[in-house]
């Protein structure tokens, strides 16, 4: 199988698995449950299922872990798109929006749950599991604490900033390759250097993530990107923008409210003329070559995981 | 030691063993946290503990779990008032309302985190305890979002209702009684039955949390009252008042929209014109009394959950 089909493959057992994910329960949590896990690009689970099966690891653990870390990411968009009063999520709207905000707290606390009792099935190294799954939820929880804390303030630095994303975004992502390898016959040093590959997919991804905002269109990226720039919420290019000129952003965001394409066009000639969108795609080719680095040194079955490094660099949405 | 003795020092350790929950982490997260852990009763922890002792149970690890527990308790406590809109909890501000409503769904997330971190420390029935604990998240979820639903519909049965706060409420206490019999040498059979045990428990608590919402005051309950009534959250008594008259509790909370203690006397006045605050008063005592058959069926160490079930009826708020 090339890696187009493996993808695709894992990507279809796992969106049936989550078809049958929580098949009773009241209405009114069950169908805004269903409504977000039917969209998603389950990067996170095929990356835990390719590591897995670059090192022989136990599929079917590999599969559990996966729907898990899947249905945990899934709880953090539920919750953060009501904090980032975003609207748009996977091209459809969130479910606070759809619904109400008491609706999308409950229905996010009962994804955890389920990720939970579905980690639980678990046969083999569950104990290490759940520890490292619980680990990446209070980072998770801490990443949105530092996020939200960062809008009160315009000098924030890059390290923060990365450390910021890191606990947001990049230890999830390290889960899912530090599983894959535990579930392999992997010793610590293979499963730190995956988690490690997988922090730093996670930290390009985001970084990334705030390139596509200011280069690619809503439509694109099936979220509004409106809501992000206009609660000062702090991305890579925000932060380097305002390492120049410490008002800038706060320039172009009064300007956003009342005409916002006029804010943000401001804002993306800032960023061109003073070469911070060369200096972030840089950046993101370098934190993808240490990534590369590391797999370098591993020895695998496959070549899924270089593949997977790309898939992460040319994304376009 | 006496029973007032052996649940101070219970009340102790749990408190003090709360505070060293979560030393480091970001502030905007932490000083909720703190916050919302100061107050309470620690009726939960303080059952386990009980459980365990009156079984010869394994008291270190009881005590783990009855920690885990009470953050349980905690997270539901911090979204819940969210979504119910109190603004008062243990006689303090809640999160949302002293800070807002991001840092407290956060914050809620944050203490779930730490319930799972902690609960992973047992060194006993670890698998079948986190199990136990997992099935309670989702049926306390489930209740709540039951609780949401009820709110607009007025042909509420009793059945229904039951079935509701049992999952909100019962199921944590017979967490807590069942988890205290599993760290025990005791049967499947025995488990069952403690379970059960702290169902009723949960039950009797809750109906009589609706009875003291309209026998006592604000103050002594250290919650507000004002906003369950104006919410059409369903009570015992809302329920038994519009099995005789459907549209009775309706009238009284559009008094109340405008002059809240004419609404309220007004349905006050309808429970005791109709018999439905002894005919609540009736059932607590028989479903205590059914808890304490469960207990009398038992051999016990000591006599402490006697008199625990009988300071659930005795509490003034």
């Amino acid at each position: 199988m090339n890696f187009d089909e493996q993808i695709l493959n894992y990507k279809n057992i796992v969106n049936e698995k989550l078809n049958d994910i929580y098949l009773e329960g009241p209405i009114n949590i069950k169908e805004p449950i269903d409504h977000i896990l039917k969209g998603g690009k389950r990067f996170r689970p095929i990356l835990c299922l390719l590591t897995c099966s670059s090192f022989n690891g136990d599929k079917d653990n590999g599969l559990i872990a996966a729907l898990a870390i899947e249905l945990l990411h899934n709880f953090t968009l539920v919750h953060d798109d009501i904090m980032d009063k975003d609207d748009l999520r996977h091209g459809n709207p969130t479910i606070h929006s759809k619904w109400n905000d008491s609706i999308a707290i409950l229905s996010g606390d009962a994804i955890l749950a389920l990720a939970l009792i579905h980690l639980n099935r678990l046969t083999k190294d569950k104990d290490l599991i759940i520890q490292k799954f619980n680990e990446a939820l209070i980072k998770v929880c801490e990443g949105q604490a530092l996020d939200l804390s960062f809008e009160n303030s315009n000098k924030i630095s890059e390290q923060k900033y990365i450390d910021m994303i890191d606990r947001k975004t990049g230890h999830i992502l390290g889960l899912c390759s530090e599983i894959g390898s535990i579930l392999s016959n992997n010793n610590n040093t293979q499963h730190a250097k995956l988690k490690r590959y997988g922090i730093l997919i996670g930290r390009a991804f985001q970084i990334q993530d705030d390139l596509l905002e200011v280069v690619s269109n809503q439509k694109k990226m099936g979220k509004s990107l409106k809501s992000d720039f206009l609660l000062n919420k702090k991305t890579y290019l925000t932060i380097k923008a305002n390492s120049i000129d410490r008002d800038i952003v706060k320039k172009c965001i009064d300007i956003s409210k009342n005409d916002f394409n006029l804010g943000f066009s401001s804002y993306r000639k800032f960023l061109l003329d003073n070469g911070i969108l060369d200096e972030a795609k840089d950046l993101v080719d370098n934190i993808l070559k240490t990534a590369i680095d590391i797999l370098d040194s591993l020895d695998m079955n496959d070549k899924y995981l270089y593949e997977y490094t790309n898939l992460i660099l040319n994304r376009d949405a």
